[in-house]
């Protein structure tokens, strides 16, 4: 089946570059409200799903053990963008369990933000704490000392974390993530292909904390809370995840992956969302995201002009003139 | 009319995204030699006609009255990286004009190398010297002070630069280039849409110089001797089209263009190539450039290990761990 075209970019009165994609929005019950394009096909969710693989910091004692606060939880959520207060906070995360950088497996890339990368080109260069997972990771760490295990290789598909990991998303997706789904992601740990219409719903029921157990609910509220009242840290500045969270609060969780995925929760309207664009392209599977929240949240006047900026972004060239348009179609 | 999947990006044993696109491959008579999907519908070719554009260089006398040297007309052809002799160039080639850096109406923006961009974070800010585009304005420059006209709003479409290299485009492509195809580059000048089966004829055209006047054959020789003897002029250090060229001479043209367009020429085999991917992604139109290029040219042993370095890549993750590869389909 060919998913549709979801988003178009035009440049002057032409349509320059098409995007295609698959769409679903669940109930915690696993009933679509929406579907677009193939939702049974198998996807890499990459970090759309941190914060179900942060509920294991619930799981292992980890965020009690080491009192992690709303900003660290918030980071275990994160694709960050590498800027100062994302790093110093890591830090002092991975201090909590009594470690340091040189724990962290994620790997070091340059800042995601522009501007932090420059400012750190001026005086050093990356380390794993720049990572835009090293909040994730720092939580595996946590995770891997809170059970007693040797955080030496956490990322390891067979170590207790990533099995700990493997059993929340199978339970909250309902798919079965076998060996031959199984991935490795750009920061090294596994990332298993899941269906969108369970992702859907897997965030449907980390929206509700309907279909879990009490313990697991509140665990969901936890990370929601933490995300809501601390969305710099999910992302950073300038980026969708988090000025979204800023402008909605609690009623909304959005987190990008790598790849085009998009996964969302919209608590009071008890939905999960899952995107894939097709080409990997994120300036598509935000504006999706974007029209979804537009298309299923209530909204005021202000909230859905803000909105609509990321629905209909125009696009300027260097001299800042205006020389097209990104648009979700009608599909949306 | 759907265009099909010509590259897949694969991780782990599964298929994570795929790119679709056109495909044309033309003779200088304009007959397709091959095609894929859609090669009827305008295409904005953006940088992949800068050669076309430097053509301009030749009518005007600009490339003789200013003894513009190989370096220099492989950078009016260029997407150069900004590097420290990228922008020594550019600056020599302005000041052949007696023009200054303020001249340049391409804007600014931070060097595509990373490495030039971290180098250049440590001292200071970019100007217009580093935009990919300074050469191709440079050139434009050139022009203006060659046909005595004024320098002052040479980007606009009304300028006699721009008149000319509308009326040049015509001539080689074929097509009409009404307003009504007409964008606004990255860089501010116009780009007009064009069908990629035009595009492919006109790069047949550069290739082999049939079907010009005998000074603007000899014109498209001078261009190409020009960017198979500087290629890393015409993009820079790591690059797709500089590698390319450094690998193979003469025996191949080729210039990327923003958007996930790709323009080519054979001249040996006398055919023009002209890709675009339909979501804009320059990774798919770089790998189905080199697939195209293993199709068409004889190659030895060696050359056909190099190209497939280029038609399946293995992606590398932070870690450097194989995740996965690219890989272009078995439609080409």
């Amino acid at each position: 089946m060919d998913d549709p075209v979801l988003v178009e970019v035009a440049r002057g009165a032409l349509v320059e570059s098409r995007h295609r994609g698959a769409v679903a929005v669940s109930d915690a019950d696993g009933r679509l409200a929406f579907a677009l394009g193939d939702v049974t096909a198998p996807v890499f969710p990459r970090s759309a799903v941190k914060a179900l693989q942060a509920l294991v910091l619930f799981e292992t004692g980890a965020a009690d053990v080491y009192s992690l606060n709303e900003e660290e939880l918030a980071l275990a959520c994160a694709s960050h963008s590498g800027e100062p207060g994302h790093v110093a906070a890591v830090t002092r995360m991975l201090a909590r369990a009594g470690l340091e950088t040189s724990a962290l497996a994620c790997g070091a890339h340059w800042p995601a933000s522009e501007a932090a990368a420059r400012e750190l080109a001026r005086v050093g260069a990356p380390s794993a704490l720049h990572n835009n997972c090293s909040g994730k990771h720092a939580g595996f760490l946590c995770d891997a000392c809170a059970m007693g295990a040797d955080p030496a290789g956490y990322w390891q598909p067979e170590h207790p974390v990533q099995r700990q990991v493997h059993a929340v998303l199978e339970d909250l997706t309902g798919a079965v993530l076998s060996d031959d789904r199984r991935g490795i992601d750009g920061c090294s740990v596994p990332t298993w292909a899941i269906p969108l219409q369970n992702l859907a719903h897997a965030f449907a029921k980390f929206a509700t904390g309907h279909r879990l157990s009490p313990a697991r609910a509140r665990a969901t509220e936890r990370l929601r809370q933490a995300c809501a009242r601390k969305p710099w840290y999910v992302a950073g500045t300038g980026r969708f995840c988090t000025e979204i969270m800023q402008l909605f609060g609690t009623r909304v969780f959005v987190k990008t992956g790598a790849e085009g995925v998009y996964c969302g929760a919209l608590p009071e309207q008890g939905l999960g969302i899952a995107i894939k664009c097709d080409d990997g392209a994120s300036r598509a599977s935000q504006a999706i995201m974007a029209a979804l929240i537009a298309r299923f949240l209530p909204l005021s006047e202000a909230e859905r002009a803000a909105l609509q900026a990321y629905i209909h972004p125009i696009l300027l060239n260097w001299n800042r003139f205006d020389v097209g348009s990104l648009r979700v179609t009608d599909a949306i």
